[in-house]
C-alpha cells in the first residue's frame, strides 16, 4: 500500500460481535484495518447499520459495505424465504448456513487486499460454538490460504496475503472476554438474525442463544437489547 | 438437484470464446448447463449479452446474471480508470489482471452449486496462451478443489463439486479447434477488451492479438467483425 506506513489488514465485519474482536485482535497486532462488509441482502439488515459503527470504533482507514446478491442461489435461512430456527441448537449443518459463505468473502476479502497490498485478511470464524458450518474450521482455514498462497499477483511476488482467523479455537465466552480485554463496546454488535430494525435481539436464535450463554460463562455483563423477555 | 435426472454442472460464462468451448465440453460430457455470469462492472459491457447468446446456445437450463460490482477495489484496467493495453502481449502479469477474480467467480459457482446440488464447475481458464494472469495455472485449480474438498456441505457429506478447467493445458489454437469440432458458433462470443456497443473488436489488445492468432493457426475461419483494419 503506502511504504514505510506499517502493516494493513483487511478485516472481514460483518457486524456481529465475533468480527469485532477480531478487527480488535488486529489493530491490537499493530494492523491499519481497513473494513470490508458484504451486503449479501441478509434478513437481518441492521448488521450493515452494526457494521458502520464497528468500522468506526475500530478506527477504519476505509470500509466498504460491497453489495452481493446471494439470494440469487437462495438455499439458507438467512438469503431465502425459510423460517429461521428458534428452537435450539442442534447437532448437523443447520439451515441459517450460507452455501460457499465464508469462501465467497475471504476471496473478495483477498482482491481488495492484493489491490492494497494489503499484508492479512483477519475473518472472525469461530469452530467451537458453531461447529456445524463447514467454512468455519481450521481445515478450510488452512485450505484457503493454501490457495492464497498460489492464486494472486502477491503469491507469485513471494508475499501472499496472510489468513488470520484468531477466533477459531475460541469459545465464545473466552471470545468475548479477549474483546472485553481490549476495549471493545459489544453494544455496537447485533448477531440475532433475526433483529429488529432498531437492532433489538430476539433472544431466541442460536446466534442469540449462543451470544447470550457466552456473556453468561465470560461473567460478564451482557449489553444485548432484547425485544423479548426470555 | 432433481433425482435421476442426470447430472448438472455449473459453467462460468463470459461471453467470450473459452468459456463458450468449455461449456460445449461441459454439454459433451453429459452435463446439464448452469450458467453462471458475473456482471463485476467490467469495461467490456458487451460481454454481457454475449454471455446471453452463449447460454442460449449451450440450452442452458438457468442462466444468472449476478452483479458484483468489483470498481469497489480497482486495481485493474478492466475495473479502474487505466488505460487497456495495445502494443502487443508481454511477458509479466498484465494490467488486465483483475485481483483474484477466478478465485471469486470459482467461489460464487461454488456457491450455486452447492444450493443445485451440482456435481462440477467448469471454468475455461488456460495457462498457454495467457500465463501472466496467477489465476489461470494449473496450481490454482488443484488449490481451489482441495479447498472445494472442505469447504461446503457437499464436501462434508463426501461429495465435493468437481472443479474443471478443460483448456487449462491447451492453445488459443487447439481450443478453438476443440469448439468447432462440437459445432461452437464463435460468432456469439466476444472476446475484445474494449469492444464496442454491437460487439465489434479492435483487433490491438491482447485479448484480441491472441484470439486472431488462434483462429488463424487453427485454420478456421475467424468470425470475429472488428471495427479496424489492422
Amino acid at each position: 500500500m503506502v511504504a514505510n506506513k506499517g502493516k494493513f489488514a483487511v478485516v472481514l465485519l460483518s457486524g456481529g460481535l465475533d468480527s469485532m474482536v477480531a478487527g480488535g485482535l488486529a489493530r491490537e497486532a499493530g494492523y491499519h484495518v481497513l473494513a470490508l462488509t458484504i451486503d449479501y441482502n441478509q434478513r437481518h439488515r441492521v448488521e450493515l447499520q452494526a457494521a458502520a459503527k464497528v468500522a468506526a470504533a475500530l478506527n477504519a482507514m476505509s470500509h466498504i459495505v460491497l453489495p452481493l446478491d446471494l439470494t440469487a442461489f437462495g438455499g439458507s435461512a438467512l438469503t431465502a424465504d425459510l423460517e429461521v430456527p428458534k428452537g435450539g441448537v442442534g447437532s448437523s449443518i443447520p439451515i441459517t448456513y450460507v452455501p460457499a459463505r465464508n469462501t465467497i468473502f475471504l476471496s473478495l476479502a483477498m482482491g481488495w487486499a492484493e489491490v492494497l497490498e494489503a499484508d492479512a485478511i483477519y475473518i472472525g470464524v469461530n469452530a467451537v460454538d458453531y461447529s456445524g458450518y463447514p467454512d468455519c474450521r481450521p481445515a478450510f482455514i488452512a485450505a484457503f490460504q493454501s490457495l492464497a498462497n498460489v492464486a494472486t499477483r502477491q503469491a507469485i511476488e513471494g508475499a501472499p496475503v496472510e489468513i488470520v482467523a484468531p477466533l477459531i479455537s475460541l469459545s465464545k465466552a473466552e471470545i468475548i472476554a479477549q474483546g472485553a480485554a481490549l476495549g471493545v463496546d459489544y453494544a455496537a454488535t447485533v448477531s440475532c438474525y433475526t433483529a429488529d430494525n432498531e437492532g433489538a435481539a430476539c433472544g431466541e436464535c442460536d446466534s442469540c442463544r449462543i451470544r447470550r450463554q457466552g456473556f453468561f460463562d465470560a461473567g460478564i455483563a451482557d449489553p444485548t437489547r432484547y425485544r423479548i423477555k426470555t
